[in-house]
């Protein structure tokens, strides 16, 4: 699978808002970011998915039941809430900020001749690491070619 | 160094197809890269190199034979395999997932007159975290100008 | 919040130049991306800061003084200094390497309408990780349209 074009860029961008339940909430966004590529009609360009703030992270993972319980556990074990950390001091969150910083706040992805190059079991996540249900902003911003 | 170009994108995606040797396996893709970055004839843009699946991740580092081997050993100890994983029961690589989620599955790098924009100890490697060989697929896309 | 638009594309590459002062400084590049972003004139499209080099990272944090003590703090934790390390042997900075590796070298973060779509408390930061002060290469490149 390989292709080449050229021509204008499009530029499509739009904010998708969502609830979370709380510390340690991870939502998939696969479905909206998939909805939001075939809308597009973009064949060859890539999406961003970037989240706005610093307590919640933008990963791939598969999306299995047992596997997000330990991506919860995990996010945990790497860094551990309340260790005596400075923020603390002025806010209750700062593990949640360092687990943000850790995981990071976006990704691209690729798509050739219409398809988001994602594999079968690799879904694009949102980790809610605050302490307490937000509603969050996430930005899908696609640049590419329209054929 | 800078430089400011307007015109038509050019969009050039490619799949990289490679044999890795089971768990941990770091492969340096930084040769490919280079490559695929000359024959694109891309003077401004970028490339986005995108790891497709959930248990192998892309990152950059100095491909340096002790180095590499350090790498292995802090994957390992940062996310230690079967520690009671619910995805373990129902497969065994609950450890390789984890891992890949941490390490992130893509990066871009910019093109500046035709220059790749990497350090001279900075490869892009690919990091296989799954628990036996495998054939990978990795994502080399290219948007720019031609000049 | 939503756009689209098409048209030609803009490319706009600089490398930003700055010194640290030693293992482990944090640096706020938000005003000069910002500067880099409104100089720009672009409308819609993205920016892309990029690390030069294999002893740094490019990650998103709030900018607090507090909170950047436990960042300090807590890159020691999860990657400690001579552990035995390989790459010790012929150099005196391989954590610094695999801390690079862990934080990572680039982000994106969109424009939309002239506005770059960081939050209010959420500030891209150089890592210095390496073990002594040094002169740092990072690229800002803009890839959009000029409205």
């Amino acid at each position: 699978m390989s292709s080449k074009t050229t021509g204008s860029i499009t530029i499509i961008s739009e904010i998708y808002n969502f609830q979370t339940k709380g510390e340690i909430d991870i939502i998939d966004l696969s479905y909206p970011i998939l909805e939001f590529v075939k809308k597009s009609n973009i064949s060859n360009g890539k999406i961003t998915v970037f989240s706005i703030g610093s307590t919640g992270s933008i990963v791939a993972t598969e999306f299995e039941h047992g596997l997000i319980r330990d991506q919860k556990n995990i996010i945990k074990l790497l860094i551990p809430e309340g260790a005596g950390y400075n923020h603390d001091r002025i806010d209750n969150n700062a593990h949640s900020h360092l687990r943000s910083t850790l995981f990071g706040s976006e990704m691209s992805i690729p798509i050739i001749d219409h398809e988001l190059m994602l594999g079968t079991w690799q879904q694009v996540v949102f980790l809610e690491l605050d302490v307490h249900p937000r509603n969050r902003r996430v930005v899908f911003q696609i640049m590419g070619i329209v054929d």
